[in-house]
């Protein structure tokens, strides 16, 4: 399941593409067929120049007077962000969140297969949840690579969830996609995302107190 | 609904405090009473001075040699981050992921209620989910106010993202959660915050193909 090798892209720039991804998905829906980087600029409040500048790390450049075509760029960077692809993933706690996440169709759209979940509770454990497989935490190790999983999606307890981060790493998981507060610390080779739901939170509940 | 005024706290922090709070709910787990800032560093990966002048903003100051009492940390970040209060929201778009974080128990641990769910499905409108009544989405205007509800948390399709979220302030909304990867702009005095699920797939993409 090795993707297409890809540049190198800083990741302020990868978490911006996206967004270029959803405004010319709009854009195409409206039926638009081009659009310049000032009008991408405009819709996202992201410098022009910087949104050309991202562009470029997908050799895609925009025909001058006239911009990008949309239905090139959004091919380009679905391909680019590999969302056009499948990539497995094993859910690590099939709790409330871990089990809203496996049932969520959207994260497929992005090219995210959950392909099996991993929990202690003995409720859970051999049941399937929309036809994924629950199975014993202690059998990551041996079902990782028959599963062909290189992404763990972490939503158990804080409290485990430093524990579950090693145990996936030593699984042999190469890019943890951590959904718990904890601040998960691992090697450098191991890519790791915090999705901070909780921090989210905290900083609307500040700001709705001021 | 109104929450207790706290000082601003700037953004950077806000997020951190959240770790802050994983880590000593740990340790007390684990039977700590004390905790230096040079420890809750060595957990997290952050500078101990960095970590001394976060949590000043909550007026809680270790003892020299002692460090920080855990339990009064704990009480301290959750009472200061505001997750022991309730604060009553609405789901814009009750699909997949919507659903999910209506039935997601997690996130009333962290003082987050969602009252109701609004959406344009027929087959959902007058149906609640987990208890909570789902409604039109031209209703909200009307209903907005007699729920209590400030924040608006956006799992629309993403073509959809920016009228929902037009449609949000126009009704009296102040805080935006927004989970599609449509980069929302609005009024300044509307606090947003974007949980970049898609992002956070390009950036571990984008690793796992080096």
């Amino acid at each position: 399941m090795q993707s297409p090798q890809r540049p190198y892209v800083p990741e302020p720039a990868l978490r911006r593409l996206p967004w270029y991804l959803a405004s010319v998905q709009r854009l195409r829906a409206q039926g638009v067929e081009y659009v310049s980087s000032t009008a991408i600029s405009k819709l996202l409040n992201v410098d022009a120049s910087q949104i050309a500048k991202d562009l470029s790390y997908l050799n895609i450049k925009g025909k001058t007077r006239i911009g990008y075509e949309v239905a090139e760029l959004e091919q380009g960077l679905n391909d680019f962000l590999g969302f056009h692809e499948r990539h497995r993933a094993v859910m690590m706690g099939v709790g409330s969140l871990g089990r809203a996440l496996i049932t969520d169709s959207g994260l497929s759209r992005y090219g995210l297969e959950i392909v099996a979940g991993f929990d202690v509770n003995p409720e859970v454990i051999g049941t399937e949840i929309g036809g994924t497989p629950i199975y014993d935490i202690s059998e990551l190790k041996d079902r990782r690579a028959e599963l062909g999983a290189d992404i763990a999606i972490i939503a158990v307890p804080v409290e485990n969830a430093a524990e579950v981060a090693d145990l996936c790493v030593g699984a042999g998981i190469k890019a943890l996609w951590n959904f718990t507060p904890f601040h998960i610390k691992t090697s450098p080779e191991i890519t790791i995302q915090n999705t901070s739901i909780y921090a989210h939170l905290a900083v609307m509940y500040n700001r709705l107190s001021q």
